[in-house]
């Protein structure tokens, strides 16, 4: 399988992390995050929203959207619970993780490392929202060893991914000792991958 | 059930609508959009996020975010395909419905309907990306009948919420043909009811 792939980015992250806790072998193909000129190009009839991640299928099919990404290599394996209301938990994850994360604690941690100007009532507002985001995780987290019936899913790895870095985007999460020890005992599981790796 | 709603949020319609098609009656507990200042104690516990929709079972067990419960309602229904791929392009559409739809196209209708004050540059930024992915989806749409496998599943139901409204966030959707024809086929899919029923 190919994927379309950026080094940096925790959508892109998501995946790599649950292919090789899966042990399946990904070709990626590098695209760069702040120059975008040559998307249409590249990702045209991919993926509408142009976006990276997307994953190529040996047959030519593709797919995008981290999370949908995620839900197609894990169903069927121990990483997606087979229970229905399980399973529609472990998506109310993904999706808060699109709308509620993902826009206030990724987008800060973009700006910050690319150097990317932004009005800093923006950036401030992000953040604030960001930490609405984490503050809710560490309360969900907090008695919990995972995010659905205490066992490892694609909601954790999703997750995961913007918070474990979640400081180079100006969040402290010091303060969050439930998220503190969930990100250990991601990091634990058989087959964990570095963001860098 | 129970569905923690509101009349005129298009991610409550959506669950109103799925539970239409499929013959589902849901006891409706109205929560203001505006005011939210009875949001923790209302649905704290119940959705991290604490945003409506909500369906509560009547076990009691409490499902959050709009196309997570439209997931839940549908697997095993027309509604949602069988097949892996099929399955994973509906969750892909839920995912692009709520990080690069609703964001754009609900947020300025929710502005512009409740006469909330914001930066016009503000709201012009918005409804550029969301006449993006109004755009993404017309030429999804072009020769096809429905989103995903020519059948109509929760990836139409999520996307026609706040595109058949779009026109009151400011949107032309006279402009997007595939579009238009698309709302009309999703009109006339028996059990459909109106976002005002």
């Amino acid at each position: 399988m190919l994927l379309y792939d950026n080094a940096l980015s925790g959508n892109c992250y998501k995946v790599r992390l649950l292919a090789s806790h899966l042990g399946l072998e990904l070709e990626r193909r590098e695209l760069d995050v702040v120059d975008r000129s040559n998307r249409a190009e590249v990702l045209g009839g991919l993926n509408p929203a142009l976006r990276v991640p997307v994953l190529v299928l040996d047959d030519g099919r593709a797919l995008a959207e981290s999370n949908a990404i995620l839900y197609y290599l894990a169903d069927g394996t121990e990483y997606f619970p087979s229970e229905g209301f399980e399973r529609a938990q472990v998506v109310q994850w993904l999706m808060f993780e699109q709308y509620s994360h993902e826009p206030n604690v990724a987008t800060p941690r973009f700006w910050l490392h690319f150097g990317i100007e932004v009005d800093p009532s923006v950036l401030a507002e992000r953040q604030r929202l960001g930490g609405l985001a984490l503050a809710a995780l560490d309360e969900h987290l907090a008695g919990r060893v995972f995010l659905v019936g205490d066992r490892y899913s694609i909601a954790d790895i999703s997750l995961y991914a913007y918070t474990h870095v979640a400081d180079e985007g100006g969040f402290d999460i010091g303060q969050y000792a439930s998220i503190r020890a969930w990100l250990g005992r991601v990091k634990e599981r058989p087959g964990y991958v570095p963001i860098t790796g």
